[in-house]
């Protein structure tokens, strides 16, 4: 047992504050530990401060809570800093958007070739890019020695950028890769006979290995793809697109099944409008990246919400009601994704998916586990600049990440036609905040399909910038 | 004196070829070489034989002349190939363009971001391509020790693909840098006086040394840029766009002075239309890339040819007549360029300005002179593969050339905005080549700010690779 100081920023977003509470109660290697909940939402802060103590009072877990609104606070002799904050929030994103679509950008300027996924900005999200370096430099003057765990989006951005302006250790993380799941399921292959390897960018993954005893499953894949009718596909929520029309095309095109985020990223092909949408990712959302699928998910964000700080109402006025009922009881009437993770919370046999408590086991408890990570690439990706971060496998121990040699290596295809570009648009949006030059955001415009005149790109740079405020 | 064997592959472009006569002809040092015309038009080359013939009689010098339709006998044995041919001629680009705008591609699909040139194609060009390779594998057969001169475009794809699948001897020319003068002038400095250095890709040079004495001449470029008033240019002819607006805005953004046809190379910004064409290259045509260019171009070439075949015609029938009178008087009526150009074929003192003759001089009698040549970057542009072809300057001897160090290095803002984008798209194109997959030029097309849906990307390009048999 090794009890660690850890902190989650941006811990009002209780979906995934009690995913991580629920993970360290379930891992008795880590027991003893601290907790610290940062949020600037107090309300929020105290709900999910509440939720999560008494969540593990009932698990029996020894943990020990505390909350701040103050970065520093929660930074200053930690060892491992969680940040998942979206600094200016979901309403920062949808302004955003709408001036964009008020200028002509379908689904705002951000939205971008291989990056489509609605809550990833890259072009005018300044202040997260500046928070994610400020967390770094707190974290350099006041915990040296500690690691910072990426959950925040744009992770892919964020991590090439924190890793080559800071010195702390650092790692990005996201769950994506656990589609490649859906995708044996589909196949009616059980998962853990499948020896898989994954391979790219954040919201960039490719399954390169795809084998069972040696045999290549790709044949099946293959198989899969020439006898797939898309008019079959019926989506049971807009993320439900790992096994969508865009999926196959991708596919086809490519030559390796895209995994996770990445079917949401694709080129304008299957992203021009609503219907173009609904053709490649099913009825009737067209993915979450569409007006409906986003709407949907926002609604599902709010029922949580609503149902969080009522919970820690509950909790606070019937100290002896409990929570595992309340909880379990109460999502039932959620759809889908979020009742499962909900009464999954007190599954002792399974973890959330989040990787983030098994890496910090990993890492003091010396595990060795496997992980799908974002770090700098160092050769591992072929083509790839060594201080892009790529997400590929990786064993983790008391020594630190092990990055697995991705084999077979990714097709020319996929280095040439997606990877490549969309590392330059990584690097083109880097220097533009980094150079806090709004100039270059419209040149990023001039490239994109939406654009009709350059009088066009400027003004949409320049309402967006002027009403956030971004160029100070 | 030493003589050589040279051919020029596509000889009826009778400008180009009575160009490098007569340099020839004011080369004593190759004097006693023997020159192979040869094209499949038998009627233009026939008409540049004698005029070829007849021009190294008038300047008394030693060569020797023959022709040929067949391409084999221009390459068996020969020391030099020089290759201008354009395959299909201007009527197959026409015919291309024409089909892109009906499918709502202004200036035709091989029009592209970095690469606007009219007659540059490198998405439909699968038959110069083709050629290129043609010739390189003839030669390894009939003439391995031979050097390839590459003037026909595009010269950047060209170079690249012949470089990555033949082992001959092979270089690409293009006289655009010579525009370094125009900077020069248009400042008041002699150019014999100024220090200076190009790199970058074929039409995508960057003047990225400028110097007098030490001195950095940039300081009366940037002072030079500060007073530009747009409304001031007026350009003598289409071509003539070194010092336009498109040039001092690019210059702006990319921190360097494009140079040659790199001007006319920029991104979407300068392109969208007639009205934007005019407004960033002069009144009235907007560069020769525009509709009313491109026409002043084909008449002028037009009113060449047939002045060729006059000529030819002439000297048959009155042998006795001056072919330097003929062409001196007669070309007065001419507009601008082709004008002075005609009165310098017999000005002693001063060569063409095409480099392929000094080029064989250099190689053959040791010179050791400069040049700006496309061939393998090699290191020579950091961020730029090894293999692709870069246009440098390089001092070239009996031993090969040598390229220069490039100093100081390109901006980041140039490698990272505008030659890796290029570069990834004649990637692209040359994958597409090689597959002979007309799906990839889909693709391009997706990326496209023209292309409004994939149907219509589809559209265009089945039209074209049908109606010209491309896929064949």
């Amino acid at each position: 047992m090794s009890s660690v100081n850890i902190s989650i920023i941006g811990a009002g977003s209780a979906v995934f504050s009690l995913r991580l509470v629920s993970d360290l109660c379930k891992t008795e290697g880590l027991y003893g530990s601290k907790v610290t909940l940062m949020d600037i939402n107090q309300d929020r802060l105290d709900a999910v401060y509440i939720l999560a103590s008494r969540f593990a009072e009932e698990m029996n877990a020894n943990l020990e809570f505390s909350k701040t609104t103050v970065l520093e606070e929660a930074i200053k002799g930690r060892d491992f800093v969680v940040n998942s904050a979206l600094i200016g929030g979901h309403d920062f994103l949808d302004r955003v958007r709408a001036i964009g679509e008020k200028h002509g950008y379908f689904r705002g300027i951000d939205s971008q070739e291989f990056n489509m996924v609605s809550d990833y900005y890259t072009l005018t999200n300044w202040n997260q890019l500046s928070f994610f370096l400020k967390i770094a430099k707190l974290m350099e003057r006041h915990a040296p020695d500690a690691w910072l765990l990426q959950a925040a989006n744009p992770v892919f951005e964020g991590t090439t950028l924190i890793r080559r302006y800071s010195s702390i250790k650092m790692v990005g993380f996201c769950h994506g890769h656990y589609d490649v799941r859906e995708v044996a399921e589909t196949l009616g292959i059980p998962i853990e006979e499948v020896d898989w390897q994954v391979a790219g960018v954040n919201h960039g993954i490719w399954l390169n290995r795809f084998k069972r005893n040696g045999e290549d499953l790709y044949a099946l894949i293959q198989k899969y793809a020439a006898n797939y009718d898309p008019r079959r596909f019926k989506p049971i929520n807009p993320f439900n697109v790992q096994m969508s029309p865009a999926t196959i095309d991708m596919y086809r095109f490519y030559g390796l099944v895209p995994i996770g985020d990445t079917v949401r990223n694709s080129g304008w092909k299957h992203h021009y409008n609503q219907e173009t949408l609904v053709k490649w990712y099913g009825a009737p959302w067209g993915s979450p990246d569409s007006e409906p699928g986003w709407q949907w998910y926002k609604e599902q964000l709010g029922q949580v919400t609503g149902a969080t700080v009522a919970l820690a109402k509950a909790i606070e006025q019937f100290p002896e009601a409990s929570l595992e009922k309340l909880i379990v009881e109460g999502s039932r009437g959620l759809s889908g994704d979020f009742a499962r993770q909900a009464a999954q919370l007190y599954n002792k046999n399974s973890l959330s998916g989040e990787q983030h408590i098994p890496f910090i086991d990993a890492i003091i408890n010396d595990s060795s586990a496997r992980f799908v990570l974002n770090t700098l690439n160092e050769g591992a990706i072929p083509g790839i600049e060594d201080n892009v971060a790529v997400e590929v496998p990786a064993l983790v121990d008391r020594e630190g990440i092990h990055t697995e040699a991705i084999d077979p290596p990714l097709p020319e295809r996929i280095v040439k036609w997606y990877l490549k570009p969309r590392v330059l648009r990584m690097e083109w949006a880097l220097e533009a905040f980094i150079e806090r030059d709004s100039d270059l955001i419209v040149e990023i415009l001039l490239k994109d399909p939406r654009t009709k005149s350059y009088e066009q790109a400027k003004a949409v740079v320049r309402e967006i910038f002027e009403t956030e405020g971004l160029s100070e």
